[in-house]
C-alpha cells in the first residue's frame, strides 16, 4: 500500500506540520510513503523522500519542484502529453492547524474523491474552534471546564476567579494562549489572543491540573485506544515545547491511573468520536480536577500523529484505512424539472 | 461588476438550485451575470446565458460543453495555448444542500481564493446539520423547540408527546421529513428518515404553528433585512411545494406582526448571524408558540436567494459583494525550523 502524506498549509502551524511529517517518514518504515508540500500560498508540490529535511523547507528549494494539480480522484502534474497522476492508495492529512483542521482541506478531498485519514468537515469545524468543541462536548453528555466566550468590541464581563488561561478560539499548539494573573495581566493576554482571533475563550486556570493525552481511532466498528500519558509538568506548554513535541517518536510510559479512570476517560473518547470522528485518528486531552474528568481539547490531526502513543503505531494507521466514511451516492434523475416541462 | 452563479451540485436538491438559478437569471436584470453548473459528479461547466433553461439540464446537454478546472483564483478551461480563465468579479454560491451548504464547496472556494456570497466552513455546518443549529442557537440565547437526537442503530426513548415531526438531521426542501401521530407511524417515520441521513431530529409538531421567514445579511457593519413573510398554510411544507418556492420571484406581503415582534425577531437574526455568517445572505425560518419567539433553521442559501423577500432584492446582493470577510494573511518565516537546524 502507498500512503501519501500532505503537510504544510497556510497556518500558524506550517512549520511544526513540516517537523511532523518528518518525524513519520522516520516512524513509518513498512509502507510506501509519499509526501504532498502545501506551500502558505495553496501551491502542492510533489516532495522526493530525500528531500525530506527541514532545510530543504527553509531554503524554499520546494519551489523548484513541478506544481501537482487536485482534480478529480487525484493530484497532476501536467506535461507536454497530458495529465499525470501521482499514485497511491490513501492520504493523510498531516496539515495541523488551519487548512487542515478547520475543514478546508477535508472540503477538497471528499469533493475530489481522495480517500483520506483526517477529520471530515463537520469533525473539524467541531474540534477546531474550541467554543464549539464546548458545546459539542456538553451535547454529548462529556465535562468541560467552565468559560467565557469573547468576540472583540464586546463589553467583557468575566464571571471567573483569576488565574484564568486566555485561548484564541481557533489556534492549536498554544499559539496566543496565556495565563493572567490579575486584570492588568488579562488586558494584555486578551490583546494578544484577539491578535489572532475575533473569538477568544477565557477558563479558569488550575495550577497544577492533572492533563492526560489519550488517542485513538475506530477501525471496522471497534475502538483502538493507545496508552494514556500524562504530558509534561510545565505550568503548561507553550508554542516552542509544542513544537518539539510535533518531532516525537520515542514510547511513553502509560500514566498513573485507576482502571476506572481509563475507562471513563475510553466512554468519553468514544462519546466524542462516534458519529462525528470516523477516517480519524485524534488524540483528546483531559483533565482530571477534583476527582471529575474533564475534556479539554480534541486534536483531529495530532501532532506526528501521536504516534508514540501507540503500542503499534504502523498497524492501527494502516489498519484504519481499511475504514473510512463512504458517502453515500446521491442520483440525479430530473423527474422533478421534467415535471415542470410537461405542466407547461 | 460581473457575477458569476454557481448551481447544482451532488445533493438531493441537485434541481432545485437548478430552478434557483434560472430564477435569479430573470430577477437580476442589471449585472452581467455567468453561470456555471456542477453536475452531480463534480465537474464544472460554463453554461451560456440562453442555455438557461431547465430543459438543457434535463437533456444532460451540459457534458457536451467543455469542464472548467479550479485553481488558484479562478476557473479555467485548457486550450491548445494553455489556460483560459473565466473572468468575473464575484462568485454567488447557489448550491442548496451537500456541497453548497455543507460546508464542502465553501472549503473549495476558500481554499483558491475565489471571493463568493455563501456560508463559510463553521456557518455552513452549524445550519447545515440541524442538531448543531440547536445547540449553536442556545449558545447564542435564542430559543429553539424541544428535540430528542437520535442515531441509527441506537435505543429510541422520545419523551415528547404525540404528534412529532421527524427530520433528517442534515438535509433542506423538507426531504425526509414527515409527521408521526401515533408510535406506529413514528416507526415508519424514522425508517424514512435514516434512508437519508444517520442521524435524526425528533420534535413535537404543534398543528398551526406561526412560521415566519426573515432574510438578511450585514453590509458594511450594518443590517439588511427583507420584509418577514408568513408561509403557506398547508400542514407542512413538502418537497414539491418547496420546489415551486424555489422558482419563485414576485413580491410578498409584509406578515402581520407587531412592532415588538419584528424587532425581536431581528435581534434574533442578529445574534446568529454575526461572528459566524458573515459574507451569506441568509434566511432565518422562525415559529411563534405561546407569544414566543423560536428559531426552527437557518438556510444560509435560501431558495433563489428568497429574492422574493427584499425590497431591493438587486441591490442588496451587489451590495453585499463589497462586504465579504476576509482571511489574515498567515506568514512562514521558517524561524523555528531555523532554530532547530543551529540546534543540530
Amino acid at each position: 500500500m502507498t500512503l501519501c502524506i500532505l503537510f504544510g498549509g497556510a497556518s500558524w502551524e506550517h512549520e511544526i506540520s513540516i517537523v511532523s511529517a518528518i518525524t513519520l517518514k522516520n516512524v513509518l518504515k513498512q509502507e510506501n510513503l509519499l509526501f504532498i508540500f502545501l506551500d502558505e500560498e495553496h501551491r502542492f508540490y510533489h516532495i522526493q523522500s530525500h528531500q525530506m529535511q527541514a532545510d530543504f523547507f527553509a531554503q524554499k528549494k520546494h519551489k523548484s519542484q513541478k506544481p501537482l494539480h487536485l482534480d478529480r480522484r487525484g493530484f497532476f502534474t501536467s506535461g507536454f502529453f497530458g495529465k499525470n497522476p501521482l499514485e497511491f492508495d490513501i492520504l493523510l492529512n498531516l496539515v495541523h492547524g488551519a487548512d487542515g483542521e478547520d475543514g478546508t482541506l477535508a472540503g477538497l478531498l471528499d469533493f475530489y474523491h481522495i480517500p483520506y485519514i483526517g477529520p471530515r468537515v463537520e469533525a473539524s469545524v467541531l474540534s477546531f474552534n474550541k467554543l464549539y468543541t464546548k458545546i459539542f462536548a456538553k451535547e454529548r453528555g462529556i465535562p468541560t471546564l467552565p468559560f467565557v466566550h469573547l468576540t472583540q468590541h464586546q463589553e467583557q464581563k468575566i464571571p471567573l476567579d483569576f488565574p484564568l488561561i486566555i485561548k484564541p478560539a481557533r489556534l492549536g499548539s498554544s499559539i496566543g494562549i496565556s495565563i493572567a494573573k490579575d486584570p492588568q495581566s488579562l488586558n494584555f493576554a486578551l490583546d494578544q489572543a484577539f491578535e489572532y482571533d475575533s473569538s477568544v475563550l477565557v477558563e479558569p486556570f488550575f495550577s497544577g491540573i492533572k492533563e492526560y493525552n489519550l488517542a485513538g481511532c475506530k477501525i471496522q466498528g471497534d475502538f483502538v485506544f493507545s496508552l494514556i500519558e500524562e504530558p509534561g509538568k510545565k505550568e503548561f506548554l507553550d508554542f516552542e515545547d509544542k513544537y518539539l513535541d510535533f518531532s516525537r517518536d520515542s514510547k511513553i510510559e502509560n500514566a498513573n491511573l485507576s482502571a476506572q479512570n481509563v475507562t471513563k476517560m475510553q466512554k468519553h473518547f468514544e462519546a466524542l468520536y462516534e458519529n462525528c470522528f470516523e477516517g480519524a485518528l485524534i488524540r483528546c486531552d483531559f483533565f482530571i480536577h477534583e476527582d471529575k474528568i474533564y475534556i479539554n481539547e480534541i486534536n483531529p490531526i495530532p501532532g506526528s500523529m501521536a504516534n508514540y502513543l501507540f503500542e503499534d503505531f504502523e498497524k492501527t494507521l494502516i489498519s484504519l484505512c481499511t475504514s473510512l466514511p463512504k458517502k453515500k451516492p446521491i442520483f440525479v434523475d430530473y423527474q422533478y424539472i421534467k415535471k415542470i416541462q410537461k405542466a407547461k
